[in-house]
């Protein structure tokens, strides 16, 4: 017999799983009504949290997963060395988990965590991901989840990010102040959250400064280097060409790097670049490389702390919050 | 009371641990009176590999771990990518756990993991480890071990790792082909397998080439950056400044970078510099960095192809095997 989860409630009931989950764990934010159509399906449907996952959480795993995009990334690297600073302290062990940006592998983690083999879980979101089922399925499990970086506004949690919006209207200020007029910005994903941030710094950027934005300058790139490397060239290649890039990720930069050494496209009297970026070498780069440095190691810390005092006190349900540690524009020769 | 355990039953029959492990496990390389005292005294202490951990390793977890000194490494990230790709084909989960070069985290972890939360583990060896009882103890366990790059060559298993003598021996003499004559070699650590081979390789190209070896220019760092800095700047600040510096890791190249830029030394034309490395930005460095590239991915999934395939047949011995993937020398601006 095939179990009842969140998603087949939702589906019957045609509500939100979100709804779903809040009804059964007796929110103030859902109608009395719709919490008794809610447990009475539950009731008959014999649904229930995964109670293997309950009984062992009562053991008190001194065990948190971190479940990222990838590791060969800067950021995410430096990310974890906090994580881990605040768990040694606490006498935890961190399970690091990969999804490489690919949405069925997230789920499929996600769902071996319900087993109950960790205590808690700190997550940043693959690019690809924009249904939260298996999310839900997991706090509904009693398993809490703490979002950084690339966050999950759906659920009710804390969250850890940068100020993704100023960091990217202060990156896009200043190549308006160094000269640049025709500025692209290059973006990863159109459905992350801090993708958008960023993105909606950069056109606010351009309207407080009279630039109109031009379409055909957004880009948005892919997880796979050599289409992102079609696209800059192609934007490199056109009678248009942008004076500046600033790109959302790390690696998008880099294959701007390529391009303009294949090109003969000079950085940066030609382009100027800045990008968001924690690369240990961007100082001995050719040119070196602006960038907009998040507090990676502060970011993995805030959302370890957060996380280890919930389970220490044995409580599953995290109170929604938003923490926004501030990100430092280091301007090199890229872009100036 | 305490546990019985291998270093105990080693210290009182005045025996290695390696010998109590075989002994124990009745292999041909000991002797027959060996094995009797051995287990007598066993049997005597009520020695027992953890119970618990058999009974749920014959559940064939479909887990495996990877324990590492650090994930800001390049070498790593790629490693950890070819591991994921052979356990993604073969259903197996993978956990990360990161020993930040610490013995005493590495000996933690691996208790941790006796606990039998996974089938097998995938390990390369913190830089402070020489002393492998935790590891004996695992493999005990029925919990098997495959080793890449940090190996252990103590423990009868698989090994991978790159062909590091001849790496060294090559480097080496491409430097001294350009007009190097003074070299130093830069080391992270004088026990680790892979370093010792790899200034092996350097000293024999000295040889092969009538160049007497400066026992100066042999400089061991540390895990610690600063100190590193140090260490370095003060051999080129030195009279007999070395004129080309071969670096057994990306990070002490990326320091003698810094270095070169605050003392104003012109790489390649004052010192040439080669190091291993897998940074995936080396060719847009100022100037661009020549490497020895290890085929990462490639060793990550051999050593985890290996592991998969004794744990389908519910194989917890893996017999002693050495296997070496071809590193490439790509020579570019900082040696040429």
């Amino acid at each position: 017999m095939e179990n009842t989860n969140l998603k087949k409630l939702a589906q019957q009931l045609n509500l939100s799983i979100s709804t779903v989950s809040k009804a059964l764990r007796d929110s103030h934010e859902i109608g009395a009504s719709t919490k008794i159509r809610v447990q009475a399906l539950a009731k008959k449907l014999n649904y229930q949290p995964n109670p293997n996952a309950s009984s062992l959480r009562r053991q008190k795993s001194k065990t948190i997963a971190v479940v990222i995009p990838e590791i060969a990334n800067n950021f995410f690297s430096l990310a974890i060395n906090g994580i881990e600073s605040i768990a040694q302290e606490n006498d935890y062990h961190v399970l690091i988990y990969l999804t490489h940006e690919d949405f069925k592998k997230e789920v499929n983690i996600v769902k071996h965590l319900q087993s109950g083999r960790v205590g808690g879980v700190l997550m940043s979101l693959s690019m690809e991901t924009k249904d939260y089922a298996h999310l839900f399925e997991l706090t509904q499990n009693n398993i809490p989840i703490v979002f950084f970086d690339r966050i999950c506004h759906e659920i009710e949690t804390a969250k850890v990010t940068t100020d993704d919006f100023t960091a990217g209207l202060l990156a896009t200020e200043h190549l308006i102040i160094n000269g640049s007029k025709q500025i692209s910005f290059l973006s990863i994903s159109d459905i992350l959250s801090i993708d958008n941030k960023r993105m909606q710094g950069y056109l606010e950027a351009l309207n407080k400064h009279n630039i109109q934005f031009n379409k055909s300058y957004s880009i948005k790139c892919t997880n796979n280097d050599s289409d992102n490397y079609l696209k800059i060239k192609k934007l490199l290649n056109s009678k248009n060409r942008p004076d500046a890039i600033f790109a959302s990720v790390e690696k998008l930069a880099i294959t701007v790097y390529e391009v303009c050494n294949d090109l003969k496209i000079n950085i940066p009297k030609d382009l100027k670049i800045i990008c968001f970026s924690n690369l240990a070498t961007a100082h001995l780069m050719s040119p070196s490389l602006s960038a907009i440095t998040q507090p990676a190691f502060e970011m993995g810390r805030e959302a370890a702390s957060i996380l280890i005092k919930h389970l220490d006190k044995n409580r599953t349900f995290i109170p929604n919050e938003h923490i926004i540690i501030k990100s430092t524009l280091v301007a090199r020769g890229s872009s100036t």
